[in-house]
């Protein structure tokens, strides 16, 4: 099946988790089914695929549980909470479309992978964190619970609270990415890094060490997909397009841009870090690496995208 | 690597969470790594592996959790939280045994799938379910809560306490067997069916559906190990042989035993339903159907066990 074309999709929260809905894992279920009707047009046109989710919902979720069960449940560190919503959302995703698959009476099979991704222990967010994360507090509990916890706090001003911050390292390297490609070549659908994986370091003796941090999962999305040599990276998220000069009158829709334009534009601060940053400067970080094309689109968009007619296509 | 024998490891609860320490999760992390220090002896014996492992205390937190976070966040069902348990303990097992594995510049990689395990709706302990889990309520609270839930509940003599009870279907087919023979077969160490793995029917639409039960571990590394072909099975429990007339005059330890003389036993009811039966009913069902041989013992004698020295060898 080396003919086959790979491509990486990366599926946003509201893929799963609408934030119109709330958030019951029976309409997670629901969402997620619908959601994987829009990947299934990959699989129709012969992709070899892998997929990565987000799992802010989730591992907020998560968290909180963990924060309540304190002194009647063991205390989980951050990288298990990420590591638990692979399991579970992995179970989820991978089970709807195998429902899916089988009614297509296609042979490919769908797994989930739980995955480590190795990031610098030197990278500057983890001297200065600044991704919030959890609860909401005031300022005297906040610095309570940093202090019992060894917690960064910050002041979220978008909020008006205090909540803990943690480090969003660059991904480097996935750690499975051979037997992840090994799969993948072989037609196998593989669902991994999800939440952007659980990020981990090599310590003084070698050691893989996990670290209180999160990774992006467009970032990862990228790593995942130069590590197994795909030529596509689909990353779904809420708008169907990239804009420039977003919200202005001088607004513009991009549908087809080149490296080299949309690098520009990103320099010149079009793209907000808290936003569509991340996502375009994944975007350049595959095709700089090698890769073919990057799609940014919407679910619901994403049928439409493989024919050119939606999303915005980023090419070398 | 077709020269190399297969086998499955299912590590007992006792082997990540010892009874006698708190289970914080650095307790966990370092009673894994002491672990698997035990089953390094199998790799370098030039195994392939497959490794499935209890999740019995973990579950139970995570159950808890998902209680005390009842109207705070979503509630998880049950097969939820046992794919989270495969992520979050697949993690550490992995994490810890490629540290291991580093050291020994092996290139062999350990990946965790998560795992659905398919059973028969009609299973007999899906209409009446018998093993209890979660917390310990007094009868009326039990009441409640089953009635707010759907659960169904029992008094447990032993704890003197109303709890939770949901059945602990036989497993049949692991859904992902043909990747994971893959992975197996090429020499990757696969981590599956952790905790069971969550248990799904096929609906009358002939989708996969999760059901809220358990699976006995040892029963999926059974049916794991059949799936992949394996020719040994290991089951690692608290104690290092398998005893007949337990704790009587006439108690006699089983060294090497044959199928037909460990059916005759358990037939006399010399292992109980609820310890050493169902690893006696997995042992017989892998060697009924092709397996080489069973070795029940503890991790501390794992080592011995492969020279025959300790544990009980089960042959057909």
């Amino acid at each position: 099946m080396g003919e086959r074309k790979t491509a990486v999709i990366a599926l946003g929260g509201n893929a799963i988790s609408p934030k119109s809905e709330s958030d019951t894992i029976a309409n997670q279920f629901r969402h997620t089914r619908e959601s994987l009707a829009a990947v299934e047009h990959l699989i129709e046109q012969g992709y070899n695929l892998a997929i990565t989710h987000g799992n802010g919902p989730q591992v907020g979720n998560a968290l909180l549980r963990v924060e309540l069960a304190r002194g009647k449940a063991p205390i989980l560190p951050l990288g298990i909470c990420v590591a638990d919503t692979e399991g579970g959302m992995g179970y989820m995703i991978e089970q709807s479309l195998q429902n899916r698959l089988r009614k297509q009476n296609t042979s490919r099979d769908v797994v989930t992978f739980v995955t480590q991704v190795i990031v610098d222990k030197d990278d500057p967010s983890i001297q200065d964190p600044t991704k919030f994360i959890g609860q909401f507090y005031d300022e005297a509990e906040a610095k309570q619970l940093a202090k019992e916890n060894g917690w960064t706090v910050k002041y979220d001003a978008a909020r008006d609270s205090w909540r803990r911050v943690v480090a969003s390292p660059h991904p480097r390297k996935i750690i499975n990415w051979q037997p992840i490609k090994q799969l993948v070549d072989h037609g196998t659908i593989v669902i991994a890094a999800g939440g952007g994986g659980v990020p981990v370091y090599p310590d003084e003796n070698g050691d893989y060490e996990g670290v209180d941090a999160v990774i992006d999962k467009d970032r990862a999305a990228d790593i995942l997909g130069q590590n197994i040599e795909a030529s596509e990276l689909f990353i779904v998220t809420d708008v169907p397009e990239v804009y420039i000069d977003y919200k202005k009158p001088t607004q513009e829709k991009l549908d087809k841009i080149t490296i080299e334009e949309l690098e520009k534009f990103h320099a010149e601060g079009q793209f907000p870090p808290g936003s569509m940053g991340p996502k375009v400067e994944a975007a350049i970080s595959f095709i700089r690496h090698g890769g073919e094309k990057v799609v940014i689109t919407s679910i619901e968009h994403l049928k439409d995208s493989l024919t050119g007619e939606r999303g915005t296509h980023i090419i070398p």
